[in-house]
């Protein structure tokens, strides 16, 4: 891989319009932290897949449209050229592109708001890291859930802006215990795959296979803790009595996923106190994404990524040298 | 006009008393950006035939109390006299005072309560001075922001301190397309100056007339942006479907006007790049100025100038050169 | 008691046993801010006391599971030794853990649940601390705030967690004033003991006798500042029209107690101008709880210290030399 990447480097560097896709394609793997175009596309054919599964291929547009209006938007603000070429500019608007087409009902306005968000997601990316970089931590998909919810939660507002596919407005009302009914195993493994394609806003479980490729083609490590965080979670939310559909559906494990390839192959190199202290971290996320859950109920907006930026940050700050 | 502020200069070195006014007033031009006296009484006068034709001469009063009391407070806390001779520790208790006069019923308690708000912003606007300047960036309007929201809130549970005029509490509820009527030319004009004077809390048209004034004797690119900051909010409100009647009133206005005047004239130099980026976060702030609407709705309190602040902040925090 | 303290260092240097215990019992006297093993031993009898009185000892065994829980995680996680032998290490988890025993119905997962609130609690006191370092700022009881509210929520999510003594979800409603009677004088001391117990979650008026000696046998200026800060809050909150009930109960003095005597005696020495401006914060926070209780009121989770939190980082961040 690391051969492949090289020569790749070399066409991309004389051609302006290989550099820009391949620029895109890193923004797309930098959603689970992959600096590599092959996981880029793996991760991009996945959720086309998955999207066009469901019937909404739009949704896949609107992921694309962001990533290349956040590119173009980068570039014309002349960021700094180490962080467009690996990505940095691109993931989180590629998954305000997937959200706002996910939650809202496709209009005109609705393309309009994917260029506008994508773009946005840029100055976001630069305002956190311009402020987190004081004490060393990285944005992570912060831009993209604080994006995300400012323009969703704007279609209250606006007429023109129909967000009629957002979870209703309501009471926060603890879980009924009969809905946490045991799971069979179909069940369980199903909780694993779709958890990892939630991270893309996605519940397709065979699409999970060429999201793990996307990670194994260029990390070994980051494939095998994407497994252990969505293990972590599935398992996790059942004992804790989790909706079974929740667990299913893989809502309350996209988060674990990330945080454990995170903390376990990005900011830290695995051994055991690392696998000790990414595991806390990836437990407290299925926690913590139920407590989004209930405090976004009000607001009829989902989670998105907010508990895993949450804990992951929590766990990062400290500075600890656990290796 | 430099002459004139140069020659006024004279009196207010050797006399306290005109010192301490010429605080105040300068006090309250930089609810605009206006370091500069002449603004601050004209923003003065302009509140006060406001709140006269409304029939609530309180609020007018309330801004004067609080911004006194503000200039008091700074003084006993021996803050840095520059800032204090520029009406930095003035202008956050100004709005306060016209927030709490507005939203709650006069009393005894009101005027101990806008006593108390004026002194306690100068506090919070050295806390959040302090944190912001490890990245370069002003403030701005968040200690006022902050201490509205928190003496507000405050108000449903303790019963000497009468909220009556704040907004109810409720669940949030999409629009009626059918409030977004066409508006007729004469309601644009009235939103795009109403968008102006409600930077001061005031829906009245005729007033924006001397806030413009007021920016214009200082400076003219303020003035202009603050007009194009109206216009686009009120064209960018009614395009996406918004009330007509809160575009009417200016309440999607009032944000616009106060982020293309900080980008486009005071922390930035005018320039074509410089213009649209402003015009970005000017558009953004309408769409996060229904954001808030939506987010609030639970707590039945005013957005106050919350969306600004956050949009300023995250356009000024990434740094960028545009010039 | 410098004395004592001194003898008492030698059999902790040579026993980890003692130096185990020592580290925890500081960590309980650091809730109030005392680096003292019997503060700390005289805080954890006098809880003790007012749970078992209340027929709730579990919520004693809670504070105490989790800060042996948070003492462990420390010395794995290897945090500097000063801090940990000073007990900072340790407040947070206690408060923690009598917050998760007070407000959720007993069960083996409420154990698991407390030692893993006790152990993130350290991961969230390193991640604050050393984000407010910057601004020499110190992390007070936010971390207990923050894993207590993350904690909590989520229990509407699991039904393996019951938090079936949490407040009810509500909308916010403007008090009744006829529930504002006059207090008696009674009622008035009553409210003075419990504001100082409820501290720890606790309304139990007699065993604030032993906080106060907890707090006397290490600082008698921390003491002085306790009862003015109850004193302050209970007078604050019922001349602001307060509901009678959360008066005496401690409910609305709590907060003011610890803002006290963080402002008063701990981080200035005590003078005329240091003072003023702990009685502003002081009567800030009474006014601020009620927020915080308004606040939440849609989320139906307990406002703990978050308004000592807030009004005393605002009251230093401004890094003012008062005396």
């Amino acid at each position: 891989m690391k051969k492949l990447l090289a020569w790749w480097e070399g066409p991309c560097a004389s051609s302006k319009i290989l550099r820009f896709v391949d620029r895109n394609l890193r923004g797309i793997g930098q959603v689970m932290f992959q600096d590599n175009p092959l996981s880029g596309l793996l991760f991009f054919v996945a959720i086309g897949w998955g999207s066009y599964a469901a019937g909404v291929p739009q949704v896949a547009i609107g992921g694309l449209v962001a990533v290349l209006a956040a590119t173009l938007m980068a570039q014309w603000l002349r960021v700094d050229e180490a962080g467009l070429n690996a990505g940095l500019y691109g993931f989180n608007a590629y998954l305000v592109g997937l959200a706002l087409a996910t939650f809202m009902v496709s209009s005109l306005q609705l393309w309009v708001y994917v260029v506008l968000g994508g773009a946005v997601s840029v100055v976001v990316m630069l305002a956190i890291s311009n402020v987190l970089k004081t004490w060393g931590v990285s944005a992570l998909t912060a831009p993209f859930v604080l994006v995300a919810l400012l323009l969703l939660l704007a279609t209250n507002v606006f007429s023109g802006l129909d967000g009629g596919a957002l979870p209703p407005v309501g009471e926060i009302v603890p879980i009924d215990p009969s809905a946490a009914d045991p799971l069979r195993v179909g069940d369980f493994v199903q909780g694993i795959f779709t958890s990892i394609t939630q991270v893309f806003l996605k519940g397709h479980g065979p699409a999970a296979l060429l999201l793990v490729a996307g990670l194994a083609v260029n990390s070994l490590a980051a494939a095998v803790f994407a497994l252990v965080g969505a293990l972590v979670g599935v398992v996790t939310a059942h004992c804790l009595g989790a909706e079974s559909d929740l667990v299913t559906a893989g809502l309350l494990g996209f988060n674990p996923v990330l945080t454990a390839i995170a903390l376990g192959a990005v900011f830290y190199r695995p051994g055991p106190r690392v696998v000790a202290y990414m595991l806390l971290a990836t437990v407290l996320s299925v926690i913590v994404q139920g407590t989004m859950m209930a405090a976004l109920t009000p607001f009829g907006i989902p989670t998105l990524t907010a508990a895993f930026v949450l804990v992951t940050w929590l766990f990062l700050l400290p500075g600890l040298k656990l290796e």
